[in-house]
């Protein structure tokens, strides 16, 4: 049971030491996997993980983590990635490392040594802004990514994913694990507009919602925009909204929490005076429920066909990310619940619709998400911003879940 | 009254002859204002002219004109524009300055000097393709361009209106009209697919629409598509297909020949995983009734206001064309028609879609524009077609016109 709170100015420090470690001639952080901002942000934590009296490692693909031993060698994890997106804030993914530590160093000088040993893990990789590769650094933890998936993607400047990480100092994994995760739990600013919207400090994520992807491409008939009367028309980018506006009305008919985004759209010629001969655009739905989210789609790709086919226009739909929504785990998902009730903590339950480390986790530890606010909800941006109260709540909170994990 | 019909492989001749006189580092017929293309396509046209016994000289501006003297100075003029567009065809404004050779040829050889004076125009430019300026060609021959209005515009290499008018030879409007202009016949193709689909070989144009064009922009907000429920969005491309589709629903209501088109639309920042913040698209209403018109783009204003009211975004519509539709001569359009009756010839009184030198010409001449097919309504474009049987019925179409006016 904690009784004092953490220390929230610490937090600050952390996430303003860390933010240093950027590429300056870039708005906000921009840090990529193993670039040398990426290295001197990781020699940073290392050196903050000594001065908490934590043991660190490395392991083979570049994750960094700092130990706090206890009676057994069964382990408690914390943390998040210490890559941002280009331009991104101070506080996705940082804020998870940081609070890790931030909560180690509590336990550490008002509990001692734990039942269990805890640990703050600084992942490699998450965001996939680099390389066209996404949880690099979950993903290994929880497994292995072989190199053949990965060696020979290029970044922007030709690089290889192979010899970006040789030259970082790493490898592809090859160590076996030989700890036991007993748990992962991840805490993270919501990058949605939800908690501050409706005035709570701590999101309870229970589903990381399944994302399905599509490009769609009509094609119809480009036509002079003053010699062809409507009637002759096949006018794609009028089939296009019709569908827009279908897929939209349907997603908030059926019910919270789908959500389903147009959010790529061009046209062809795109030209003032011609009538669009083809249209394509990415149409991206998540939902928690796999499902729902398969009915969902199966009646907006059906009314889509009879669109098309009532104005004569080429339909094309393509699938280009499939994933499943994962559960967090119901276990840990009730202590935090309890832990917020015990101690006032204004909570709410709910899902997560970005991607995060903890649905990688989830495939093989008990895991959990736990929120805060995003101011407007803007994330992946230098004006992310969460209160330093809000911060501190949120540290609380995996202070809370820790202690019950690792001391209990 | 004339008996034989005109020779239609001279047409074809002539077209390809003219086509000669192009880009060739380009698809297709591309001849811009006052380009070494232009010069040599007006050089052996003058050269044409000659060989058919006309009298030739250019204005100040670069309309080049082949004249036929009669009785008197009064003038029926006929003809069309020498410029292309970038990658045009074989048939928009060349065939018009061909046919209006070919008959002239046809009645000279026959029916000898007619009672007025008959020319055959080359004008200089009409699409607008070099420099951001349409009908410069027919402007000048009803009235006078001034330089501050084109001087300084610039064409793609940075070159200015006034340079390459004067690297041509030519000069802004200083002659004084001496000339009465009776009558401007242009033949021109349909470039919509209208006469084809109902199978009709010539078109008797009663009015060329009014356009007006609008630039629409959506301001909602940019929100992470995973994050932000769909009760929290301001989706711009929802309003904007939703305008969309009321825009196209209402236009086919409205009957015709009301056309609207949304031809070009952006959407920022057009990611797949963001709801899109901001849309902008262009709008284009034509209609032959000024009054109908109003009464549409005031209708479909007013729900647009009324949708982005409803959705919570910002709208703004700026207007960047605004041209009245023009009617041609009722007198000569009954002239053509009572033609096409007397020769069983297969006519459609119908609206042109399209600008044409004709409804600059009408403002101050009494003008007649006629159409010929286009296969499949291509114009703009390598791929346009029309057959030669048609551009024979059309010249033999002009020539009863030019006989009726010139001769009796």
């Amino acid at each position: 049971m904690v009784t004092k709170n953490p220390d929230i100015n610490k937090i600050m420090d952390y996430i303003n030491g860390l933010s240093k470690h950027r590429d300056l001639t870039k708005e906000g952080v921009t840090r990529l996997l193993f670039d040398e901002y990426w290295i001197s942000a990781q020699n940073w934590l290392e050196d903050q993980f000594k001065i908490a009296g934590l043991c660190t490692y490395y392991d083979d693909v570049g994750n960094l983590y700092g130990r706090f031993e206890g009676d057994s060698k069964n382990t408690i994890m914390t943390g998040s990635h210490v890559d941002t997106v280009i331009s991104g804030g101070k506080y996705d993914g940082q804020y998870g490392i940081v609070a890790g530590l931030v909560a180690i160093e509590y336990l550490k000088s008002n509990f001692g040594k734990p039942k269990k040993s805890i640990e703050v893990v600084s992942m490699a990789e998450e965001e996939g802004s680099r390389f066209p590769f996404t949880f690099w650094g979950s993903k290994n933890i929880i497994g292995k990514v072989p190199e053949e998936e990965v060696g020979l993607l290029i970044d922007e400047k030709g690089v290889t994913f192979k010899e970006a990480l040789k030259s970082a100092g790493f490898s592809f994994k090859n160590n076996i694990d030989t700890k036991t995760i007993d748990g992962f739990i991840e805490l993270h600013i919501e990058q949605g507009g939800v908690l501050e919207i409706e005035n709570k400090t701590i999101g309870i994520v229970e589903h990381i919602v399944g994302q399905k992807r599509y490009l769609v491409t009509l094609k119809g008939e480009a036509n002079h925009a003053g010699t062809t009367p409507m009637k002759y028309r096949k006018d794609s980018i009028h089939c296009a909204s019709r569908m827009v506006c279908m897929i939209m009305e349907r997603a908030r008919t059926f019910g919270e929490p789908i959500v389903a985004t147009v959010g790529k759209l061009e046209i062809d010629p795109n030209t003032s005076n011609v009538v669009p001969g083809r249209v394509t655009f990415t149409l991206d739905i998540r939902h928690i429920d796999k499902n729902l989210m398969g009915r969902y789609i199966e009646e907006i790709m059906n009314e889509m066909k009879d669109m098309a086919r009532e104005m004569k226009l080429d339909l094309k739909v393509e699938k280009y990310m499939n994933g499943d929504p994962v559960p967090m785990s119901s276990h840990l998902v009730r202590t935090i619940k309890g832990i917020c009730e015990e101690k006032g903590i204004d909570f709410k339950m709910m899902h997560s619709g970005a991607g995060h480390d903890a649905q990688i986790m989830a495939l093989k530890v008990p895991t959990a998400l736990i929120f805060v606010p995003s101011h407007k909800g803007i994330s992946h941006n230098p004006e992310e911003y969460t209160r330093i109260e809000d911060l501190g709540e949120g540290v609380k909170t995996l202070i809370e879940t820790l202690y019950k994990l690792a001391y209990e």
